[in-house]
């Protein structure tokens, strides 16, 4: 079954725009933070530490939500729903470097490489507004 | 009890930035989206109506949290956990005018006034990165 996903949708999730990840704490209350995100057209891609509240959260529900604001137009986002299919050890934080260029144009490799995982979400819904 | 607020998160709370709001769906799932607000220094307000999912979100668990990213760096942001601590029928759409003037300059009354409502969140730890 292949998702769902409108052009618009689709123009903003394959810009390098901030996005908001929401997680459930293990107590049941949500977390969100701002993340970069890399959309490969099967998941989006993030990078982050295996030490830290949200990789706790992803390891205990794996369902997420994330919002993103369209940069042509603030009042418009999208909203994505989805569920982590991959966290993959990653200490060589290749995906913090291909985040970081994505983002900022040069490859960074942070000094926490060695505690980095990279985190598949596979989108379950897709929605503009 | 005084919540402690960072000169810095406090310069950005008072600034009308769009947030991303994070609620609870009664399945447990977390639901995330861009929201107006405006913080009067005890609660963070926001208008909504009264037959969405957020509101039957908030209604079944009060728990929120809130990232609002700096617009002076797009890499800090302020994490507001709170709780709903009011949920007011708005039929004039006070809230909705108070916020769009405080975003765009103009108040406006939407189509859907006669449904709105306003909501306070009390915020519970306000934390800056």
């Amino acid at each position: 079954m292949t998702l769902e996903i409108s052009d618009k949708a689709r123009a903003v999730l394959e810009r390098p725009v901030l996005c908001d990840l929401a997680t459930i704490r293990p107590d049941g209350s949500p977390q969100v933070n701002p993340m970069w995100f890399k959309f490969d057209g099967e998941f989006l891609w993030f990078t982050h530490t295996n030490y830290r509240q949200k990789f706790k959260n992803i390891a205990h529900d794996p369902r997420v939500a994330i919002s993103i604001i369209d940069p042509e137009n603030r009042y418009d986002y999208v909203e994505v729903r989805g569920v982590v299919e991959k966290i993959e050890d990653d200490p060589e934080a290749t995906m913090y470097q291909l985040l970081s260029e994505w983002y900022d144009g040069t490859p960074v490799t942070p000094p926490d490489a060695k505690d980095r995982v990279k985190i598949a979400v596979r989108p379950t819904k897709v929605l503009t507004h």
